[in-house]
């Protein structure tokens, strides 16, 4: 149970297809190793574009594409469409939720870069009230909370009711990170330039989209001087920006900044990202189990049992501290990866959780893992090669050809940095996913035998409803 | 409120923006009306690809466009989303659901073209087992529930459970009209060649579609010649066809078939269409209001007395029986127009339901519309000229390359009908929302302002989910 029956390659779990977990496998396609990948959807999401989708700009398989469809040609891999529900350090399986027909999945190794979810800082009400976004679902409940929201201001003019008609026409984005700045700046767009013409009882333009940021400026991250330029870039595309006024309330009748309340049918949230459940899950788990021995066969057991004194600790956001190998403290035979793993750069700095650096991490933790199996598995490099984040720079865009570019210290914004950020992300989602014309793809299809919208979406595994939390 | 007050244009309610509706609101664009369409969706759909989008060929916004972008220009038209939940001829006004905000709409002139709703034949529980395509909600459900049992037989044949995995890998359709000839003829496809070499346990083209017919051949309504041509491409393409044998029942296990049970997880129903409830709503308000006098500025009131006394029958189906100009018995200022109006051909045979006779249907209801309003609204000319189908011939599509052409006597099959289908629905989708590549599209809509995925699916008006009926 425990190590890989002699003469049959090590069995690696992957929890997640994401960034981390797929770029992980595909690093080990001539690897050694029987991996198995367990997702909850069936497909990998371009995650950078996923605003788009919310936003009506693309339509949701788009932007992914099923994670056995992208590894089909892999043959050590074997994917599975089932929700991770537990882990068992000691026993070393993880355990598959009833959705997905439930059992247990024993490892050798494990990486879980299952991500990360938005948090509503123990406001959970909150939630179903203002929808984040992380997943198709979220982004297809947003599309039709703002698409509706525009009707239902029409409806309530038509009716002459012109406090309703204005809650309707008001969109509140809260939190003004990268994803708060691409979805006020789009729906800015929306309402001045795509839906003009289309009502006959309200004038879109005259809609209400307003950024709310507790911090003092936008997408904190960034040098203050384009923070500067992405607020003046917004304030053009019409939104209003508020910052320094953390949000104090918020339900279905609006929200509320101090002691302002705000008649609202529709805010959305950007706020906080909380690591997925499964990091707590691992603490608790190693907690349980203490410091894991592991059978000989596999790496580092005595080392581990010495890093596994100081157990596994999670930060304020539920990520998972792990060693500068990225594998768990006490337990070198797993390792986390992504938005799930807290790991900093050498300047004390936290690695950012973009596609980039999770891409980095996966690629990372499948060379360590070529590095033991090398080793015939041996203990003697127990611990891996540090991880090096390498910062090739950060983009945000802000939308109609705004966007802010900082490239470790050369700095663009405006319409050259909306380029600049078109190229990148059209050459990475081309690099994803070949798409063409879809009615000739569709045609297409009857030749190639291949569907380009095979996207289980609107649902999930199980029968679950759109999710309109 | 009865009539078109003095001056002011003649108010036309629409209900439904389907093919017959939105061809109507489109014939009167220079037409002195006022005019109201009202849909519960906030979008056209192209009908004949639906099953595309249920076999994950399309997605969603490939095959719909938002009414109000359809016609932003015509500045005669209103559009409301929003659900008709009744209808009173007396005082001349449908009733608007809460979910758009409730309200009444007056109207001078009514034509209700709310389609057809797939019908169990007094099985209303088998809904649940057997999710029928009508939506995009429902094509969403059903391309959800296609693509999860391929992953569900994966963990069954994983776990080693060989009758769970037939029966995931068992898929069943209801009824052999074009919808369940082309489902079934497009799952084989996907069984049999678009999953190939993606799974690890389970051989997909193991497969079993099966298409289960009561009646004594596929394709009803073809002649027995193409019959037989269908039923040999469907086997061909690897679906048991399996006519002359009603069901007897379905529910989450399977069906049965006779006395045979058979386990199926994924029954999918093409059996029955129903008339949309509104014809019903229109027999009740008739009977409670009788013959409708109708102010005098309303043309064939007395005309319509009389043709009132025999009031308003539906037939087996639930359509509305309508006079030869497609308006309603006793109600010259009320049309009924596509699937929902039962009209016959000189030769006794009935309308098909179709999208070019729905279409054909629209632009006459408005030939008859101006007609009237030309002679000022007068009694003169109550009764419309009659409508005439004109039969282009019937088409149905099978699977990869194989379909059924009917020109009236001049039949084709397999490939070149398949040729043929698919440059007329090319040309009919291209003709109804042009196209380019998806990345592009998306890049050019910050040019053009256009987002081509406008489109509310997976819900609804309201926050209703998607519907796993």
């Amino acid at each position: 149970m425990a190590g890989p029956s002699r003469g049959s390659p090590a069995r690696l779990v992957v929890v997640g297809g994401g960034f981390a977990g797929l770029w992980a496998v595909r690093a080990l396609a001539h690897a050694p190793l029987a991996i198995t990948l367990v997702d909850r959807a069936n497909h990998h999401l371009f995650q950078p574009l996923l605003y788009q989708v919310a936003t009506a700009g693309l339509s949701a398989p788009d932007i992914a594409a099923p994670l056995r469809h992208i590894l089909r040609g892999q043959v050590n891999v074997d994917v599975r469409l089932a929700e991770v529900t537990g882990i068992d350090l000691a026993a070393r399986h993880v355990v598959l939720g009833a959705d997905g027909a439930g059992g247990t999945l024993a490892y050798d190794f494990l990486l879980v870069a299952s991500g990360a979810a938005h948090a509503y800082f123990g406001h959970d009400d909150w939630a179903r009230h203002a929808p984040g976004l992380k997943t198709l679902d979220d982004a297809l409940t947003i599309r039709r909370r703002v698409l509706t929201a525009f009707e239902r201001a029409e409806a309530a003019a038509a009716a002459g009711d012109a406090a309703e008609r204005d809650a309707w026409l008001h969109f509140a984005v809260v939190g003004a990170g990268p994803t708060g700045v691409e979805l006020a700046g789009t729906m800015a767009e929306i309402a001045h330039h795509t839906l003009k013409r289309e009502f006959r009882h309200i004038d879109p333009s005259r809609a209400r989209v307003r950024l709310l940021e507790a911090g003092p400026a936008v997408l904190a991250t960034f040098p203050p001087a384009l923070q500067a330029k992405a607020r003046a870039q917004l304030e053009r595309l019409g939104v209003e920006v508020v910052t320094g006024t953390p949000v104090a309330a918020i339900d279905g009748e609006g929200y509320r900044l101090g002691d302002e309340r705000h008649r609202c049918r529709t805010v959305l949230w950007a706020a906080g990202v909380a690591a997925s459940p499964l990091g707590r899950l691992l603490a608790e788990s190693a907690a349980r189990a203490g410091p894991a021995g592991g059978p000989a066969d596999v790496a580092g057991a005595s080392e581990a049992g010495e890093a596994g004194r100081d157990g596994i600790e999670l930060d304020r956001a539920g990520r998972v501290k792990v060693r500068p190998d990225l594998s768990l403290p006490g337990h070198p035979e797993v390792f986390v990866a992504g938005d799930l793993a807290a790991v900093s750069q050498p300047d004390g700095r936290p690695v950012p959780g973009i596609a980039p650096a999770a891409k980095q991490m996966g690629r990372h933790v499948a060379h360590v893992l070529r590095a033991r199996l090398a080793h015939g598995g041996g203990g003697t490099d127990a611990t891996g090669a540090p991880f090096r984040y390498r910062d090739y720079g950060n983009l945000a865009t802000i939308g109609r050809m705004a966007a802010v570019v900082d490239l470790r210290g050369f700095r663009l914004s405006g319409l050259v940095a909306w380029w600049f950020w078109l190229a990148a992300h059209v050459f990475f989602l081309i690099g994803f996913r070949n798409r063409l014309i879809v009615l000739v793809n569709w045609a297409w299809a009857y030749w190639t035998y291949q569907r380009h919208a095979r996207i289980v979406h609107g649902g999930g595994p199980g029968e679950r409803a759109t999710p309109d939390r």
